[in-house]
């Protein structure tokens, strides 16, 4: 029935789901599982169970398996409480990892910390480790990164080090808009079509650069055009995430004036972010979310394993 | 029973609530009612029921009674669509009034016009009539007016006439973010304390306007600063109040650096602007919501009854 022969097991543990991967120690993927047991909706108790009922089918009877998580899992209504490393600080090295107790004796289960930020006050949980892993050991890895999501990040890494980082409610906000103001009367949130119309994208991008103070007026502006103009419900979703990701520009234009970015994220999510640098004249690589999620939990393995 | 003898009956029909009031043609108020009877819950044909509910003991069994209303009654999705009036124009002069078809003899009802504006495009349904009330019969009447609230609206008058507007998600984007999103974590939405910390209001106003392109890490930061420095729930809920009212002073600088702001709404939430204001150097003054409206309707009434 076992056929896999796992060093140690990989963990992505977000608010909403739980990705995990059997791996070799030379960073090999073996096998890989999904479910919707993510943080929001366990009990501190529920959180090996969880665990267990995705990876029990890769575990060896005769020793014990190092499992290494990052994520929500870490934060204070998780599995355990992961401490926060201060920025400045170089997160592909000295990870101080946090060991959640476990009953299973099989398996011995550490999280990575998030990162704090004193001024401007910001917090990270998750992302840092795809930051970790896009660092690796370049000690001269310098780079803005962008990482798109509910709450984007915006990062700062130079010589191998986070100066500073700054998060932005972009996805979520794009959320509650388009799914519970009353912008969703003119909205279209139809999952089966999540295409967006490239002309109404830009415009929308161009516009919060060009007047972030009018965000609010600019969001109104898609209900007054559909009643005013029956703005079809298709370009009104693209006008929404074009003002959305426009104004996460309007705040880093310091960054990608100056600097190319690194996208880390989905190919849909951050591909719009490539569009939208691409018209404003800058330069972006979209770099694969999950692989640098591997990479950074790689790294941590490595470090206890040593 | 019935001892009000109303020459006409006064109606603020807004998405929620519905509030009426008995009038004479000098226009003093005899009595009033009010029921959660508003827009959003009601199929066409049971605005008239809703209405009659409220004012059948105002009723008159011997002639026809004028009813005039304002708000979203007259909305697409509201008793009967009224018509929009196109900015510039004059809206407490020339209102074309939308009759309602009613089964009931003893009643005649009018809705009045809305607002739209061309470029950039924008709506406006129910503040009109309080604009137009603050406008009256003064043919020289010059004001920048805000009217706080859920799509809080900042109009242009010159000379009597609606010169311009626009409009800004404030209100709405404050219950979606303090109930909705991952900030609702951290800021108190205790009903009966909805007492705000003046310095972290006013430094959420400061922030907003200093930097309006950082306001969606702004919002984020409250968060943030809850989790590693466990700010209060009260000064969480203070400082959001004042970065959405900062984000909209933000948009309306122009105006309120150059010119008195009129303020028409409830004492609670236009003392707040007026303290923003005050705090930027700007003057203000706050004017009675439902005066302005009963004033608005009042003259719609004289209008249709010369």
């Amino acid at each position: 029935m076992n056929h896999i022969k796992a060093d140690w097991i990989a963990v992505d543990w977000g608010t909403t789901h739980i990705r995990v991967w059997a791996m070799t120690k030379a960073g090999e993927v073996l096998a890989n599982g999904l479910s919707d047991k993510g943080m929001n909706q366990l009990s501190p108790d529920a959180f090996e169970p969880a665990l267990l009922e995705l990876i029990e089918h890769w575990l060896p009877k005769d020793r014990t398996i190092k499992v290494i998580a990052c994520g929500m899992v870490g934060a204070k209504q998780g599995w355990v409480e992961a401490s926060y490393q201060n920025v400045p600080c170089y997160p592909a090295k000295d990870m101080t990892l946090t060991k959640a107790s476990t009953l299973d004796p099989r398996i011995e289960c550490f999280i990575l910390p998030g990162l704090m930020q004193a001024s401007p006050v910001d917090i990270m949980r998750g992302e840092e480790c795809q930051i970790a892993g896009l660092i690796s050991d370049d000690a001269a890895f310098d780079a803005v990164v962008c990482l798109p999501g509910t709450h984007a990040k915006w990062v700062r890494v130079v010589r191998g080090e986070v100066k500073n980082f700054s998060t932005y409610m972009t996805g979520e906000l794009f959320s509650l808009l388009s799914e519970h103001s009353v912008l969703r009367h003119s909205i279209n949130t139809d999952k089966h079509n999540s295409a967006l119309s490239d002309p109404h994208f830009f415009a929308g991008v161009a516009q919060a650069v060009k007047d972030p103070q009018l965000f609010s007026a600019q969001l109104f502006s898609i209900r007054a055009q559909s009643i005013a103009s029956d703005l079809d419900a298709v370009h009104a979703r693209s006008t929404l995430s074009g003002l959305l990701i426009g104004a996460e520009l309007a705040a880093t234009e310091d960054l990608w004036r100056k600097h190319k970015v690194t996208l880390i994220g989905s190919k849909v999510l951050a591909g719009l972010y490539e569009k939208a640098l691409q018209m404003l004249g800058a330069h972006s690589v979209v770099v694969n979310a999950n692989e640098m999620t591997l990479a950074g939990l790689a790294l941590a393995y490595k470090q206890i394993s040593n």
